[in-house]
């Protein structure tokens, strides 16, 4: 496979995803339950394999097989946690991306507590909300409502900033206008629609999207992550225009669909990311 | 916000649900895996925060920032019991309104027992299908079929009250007519669709919309729980009659639809809810 | 119930479909958390009813009470495989059917052998993709990506038919085609569509069907697989045919509803089942 040149425009948005499709990269996803169904649909329609496998005598043979891991952090328990670290540090062994969801972060010092003992593990990109990410860079521990974003992402940038410097990780935060930051440079995805918000896991499963666009620009994880939010953020644009009523299931149905049949010229018109800083 | 004073009305229904939406309640789901992604949409779709959290270290903390807690008992294990228990405990403990959904009480010995030492934590509310709650109640031990009820909910109501005065909690029974009981007064629903029985988990995630309906009129659970059922029930109807087919996948999707986008109108002109004894 | 006398016949497929609802069979699924949601939906959407129960002191009681046991290896832990072999050897000495669905056999050790050890529990039927039942035959042990399939289903007819003499089962493997064999007879099944392996878990809820299916023939496995695989292949044919767009949301939505909706006419002309060997 050839190399790509990532650059911030809708054009390199749809190479990139053409890219994945080819690859058609394995994900081992350790989520959380309630995610499961969804994930696992998002990757599919959009072109890659999804695997859930969380066995501790497993998990380490899973991540060998597979091209990127998603950590999801939701509905933990203490043996989950386990594998979820025993994962990542394989990944990181095996120069494999991995990518940290840490949902909840802030809700319960045993979330907490988790979700730092992950960022140690070294993931290559950080997919939050504006509390988690927050509560995740220790700016703030409060404000955290279960697993629902009470901040704007703006609020979270400085934060987002400190996480990626000190963790030498992509942090990308999501809200109205997402930001992806190395710590230095800042990329803005304005794609996606409020209604997302009312999707169970819609969030979880463009986590497991982002790993597997790193996976198919691994020189460039900021770009690919930013690339990932803009697809999956106008799959929702373009599922809420054909769908018969704006409503969250209808939307979730046509989000599903729109992974996978939107065409290059939907995705160069309408993909929408910007260099910031 | 201010008290609600509830009657058994439609007109009741639709201003409860506004101060539900209003709150925003986090619903804390302690749940079965099969019903959480559609428990957890229901709840987004209907105004509300779900937020599944399971684990033992956990549990405690969840209750803490949430505004109710939903106990449902199927897929249950040893640990997950010993879960809610505490999460029961907790909420009780801090005055937060908790319901027990005993899903297939009465299908095995271990079910039943472990059905039995929930509603010793004293919940708020329990709902289940007539075979449910006659199981509980110890009128019957038999007939029940997994998870699926084979007695009219009619043929329960006895058995509703009995558990209502015994337990001190309000009871509904699910079916054709929903009953719902403190003991003495009786509140009939006379909405939903039969073809609500084909889509797993619809009365699961029932459950925890009463979860929610209760935390925004805590003095009335017998009422809350009525309009809860009122609701979720029209929102079928609603969502059957703009499906394109009368089948269970379409169902699903305008359920979801209509719990988001049903207005004042069609409530008030919908729900129906009255007072039977 | 009078016993059935099946043919590999389009008639023979609504004849045992029809038996099947008569019978509402309740089917025990031990499964992945993946699929459970669509499990339970397609085996209500057919007429079935499903139950999940995985817990090591309940599963034994839930064989007691079902009609047949679905065992699926996916999302495996030490304490699942151990109540998987318990309920299927409860199944074996009640005399019900049990199917097994290796998924991902093959993907690393720990999941071959998790296979192998519940194939030694003597199942009725077995239900792979081409990769999962070449693994599971010692036939092939590479080649296996993740859950998905990366042999075509011609390619492991042998290995199927070598595993249905050894272990005294009927094998199906999924694919373009569908082979079903007991070693020496071979049923094609030519129903079905490429879009079904973008919806997560659609193999597995497939084999939940088949477990429904031979609830109604025990006589005759062979050909009661063979129907299943027919009728939930044309349920997804008629409902791309329905669906709105081809996309995999919306065939999801569209096969639940055909599950529940098709009628005899429909299958009639269009199951296609034949004797090839």
């Amino acid at each position: 496979m050839p190399t790509i040149d990532l650059k911030p425009s809708a054009e390199s948005c749809w190479e990139l995803w053409q890219a994945v499709r080819a690859k058609r990269p394995l994900v081992h996803c350790i989520t959380n339950f309630v995610s499961m169904d969804i994930m696992a649909n998002v990757l599919l329609a959009a072109g890659c394999s999804p695997a859930m496998a969380h066995s501790l005598d497993e998990v380490e043979a899973f991540v060998g097989i597979s091209s990127a891991l998603l950590v999801n952090m939701g509905t933990l328990s203490p043996e989950w946690v386990a594998a979820k670290k025993l994962a990542a540090r394989r990944a990181v062994e095996l120069g494999k991306p991995w990518v940290l969801d840490p949902v909840g972060c802030g809700a319960t010092p045993v979330r907490t507590a988790s979700c730092l003992q992950l960022l140690d593990c070294r993931p290559t990109v950080v997919r939050g909300n504006a509390s988690e990410i927050l509560a995740l860079a220790g700016a703030a521990g409060s404000g955290v409502r279960g697993v629902d974003s009470t901040a704007a992402s703006r609020d979270a940038l400085e934060a987002a900033k400190q996480l990626a410097v000190a963790h030498k990780c992509i942090v990308a935060v999501s809200g109205e206008v997402d930001y992806v930051t190395d710590g230095t440079a800042v990329v803005g995805v304005r794609n996606g629609h409020e209604l997302l918000t009312l999707i169970t896991a819609a969030g979880c499963s463009l986590t497991a999207l982002i790993a597997a666009f790193v996976t198919a620009a691994p020189q460039q994880p900021l770009l690919a992550t930013a690339h990932a939010l803009a697809v999956f953020g106008l799959a929702a644009e373009e599922g809420l225009r054909l769908a018969p009523r704006p409503g969250p299931g209808s939307l979730r149905v046509a989000l599903l669909d729109m992974l996978h049949l939107m065409d290059q010229a939907t995705v160069k018109a309408g993909a929408r990311i910007e260099v910031m800083a």
